[in-house]
């Protein structure tokens, strides 16, 4: 018996579209971003991948992009899972800065090193920064693992605890599980998954707003490649994705 | 001690709108309702009543209203919590009618009896009709208690068990609760609250989009009436309620 997942990056959000780091800093969707999470419940609908229960980050891009999809998709009553596990990665002192200006302060290889390394961090944001979400209510529990800044190692570290703990068992009991989450921390369950080494998992990038469907087996290995709902429109996208800053 | 609860009924749904009776069938809300959704999400934050729970209907216009709510008001990353027990009544064989139509057709007598009466429910809804809910996904495990039409002592009836069960533990543990529902569903909740006599829950109507806020002690009976956070306009509304079908 194999087990359904599937994977949705929130779609565009108010910072994709100014071309700024956006991390944990707590930006909406912008209109596109809600059609395209619409259009991701459609396709779930149309394919009859009908999610049994919805995990998302505490972010309200992800969280809106799930409210959005899931309505499209005629499951919005199905049972809600939240945690900071799922936020994207914390950009550290690159939270609000634009991409563009960043690569021309940086150049190409700094940029790159922050935006695609598996262990380098940006520099830490200060507490009292703008953007710091250091005292947020939302953040009030956890504590010494607060981040000020992560690199994708970082991600896959308080990530996986939550994988095994919550979406496994899950996935264990037979629900179609639906992971409403970020460019990073998608990422870092992908490479989880399909066993990518840190090298290689700089080459990969998830679009907005598209459903990728996973059948895992007993030992929540996949039997196959994730497969897009909609694989032309993904590659167009994932393109897109990696030429940001350009 | 005194714990906090919030009651909020769903903005303008589509059949609001249209005033036809919608019972369980599940209309999106209007733009006005979205709107009204939001507004009442910043009187929330304006006013500091910031839930840390939210409790759920099944239906799409009270969990896009709480979505949009707790959206407005900083507090979409708080715990979700659903239940067909805080769905709206189940208008029976009025489910999709046209509210003047049934008046005219019925008579003001039958149509208050309908409305308002405690314990007549309208004629139940054939499984096979256009608007029935019987084999949908979200009602699968609902089995003998799957109703086909309801009178308001039938909401209190299917509504209290998950007040005691699943509300009440939420209040006791000091969190904030806030319960996105529905006209009937809450006006169950109010009769309880408030020990309001069968007759006199006739004449409670509860406007769309308005935070009302109870503050209850440890036995959980309120301290003082439930206080709207927008006092005049909740008048206002209350009092349209009271004139539909008119």
């Amino acid at each position: 018996m194999t087990s359904t997942l599937v994977l949705l990056r929130h779609g565009e959000s108010e910072w994709n579209a100014k071309n700024l780091f956006t991390g944990w800093v707590d930006v909406n969707l912008t209109e596109k971003g809600r059609a395209e999470a619409v259009r991701g419940g459609e396709l779930m609908r149309e394919a009859g991948v009908l999610p049994d229960v919805v995990h998302t980050s505490l972010q309200r891009r992800a969280i809106n992009t799930a409210g959005l999809a899931l309505d499209a998709a005629d499951r919005h009553w199905i049972p809600v899972r939240r945690s900071w596990r799922l936020n994207e990665r914390h950009y550290g002192a690159l939270q609000g800065k634009d991409k563009k200006q960043t690569l021309a302060e940086f150049g190409e290889e700094q940029f790159m090193l922050w935006r695609r390394s598996f262990d380098v961090p940006p520099p830490p944001l200060d507490d009292d920064a703008e953007y710091s979400q250091v005292g947020l209510p939302q953040y009030a529990d956890l504590g010494e693992e607060m981040p000020r800044t992560e690199c994708l190692k970082d991600v896959i570290g308080r990530f996986l605890p939550y994988w095994e703990s919550a979406i496994v068992p899950d996935l264990r009991a037979g629900n179609v599980v639906l992971v409403a989450a970020h460019g990073n921390s998608l990422r870092a369950l992908v490479k989880h998954l399909d066993q990518i080494s840190d090298e290689d998992i700089a080459g990969l990038n998830i679009p907005t707003g598209m459903p990728m469907v996973y059948e895992l087996d007993e030992d929540m290995r996949p039997t196959a490649p994730g497969r897009y709902l909609d694989p032309e429109a993904a590659a167009a996208a994932a393109a897109a994705v990696a030429n940001q800053g350009r």
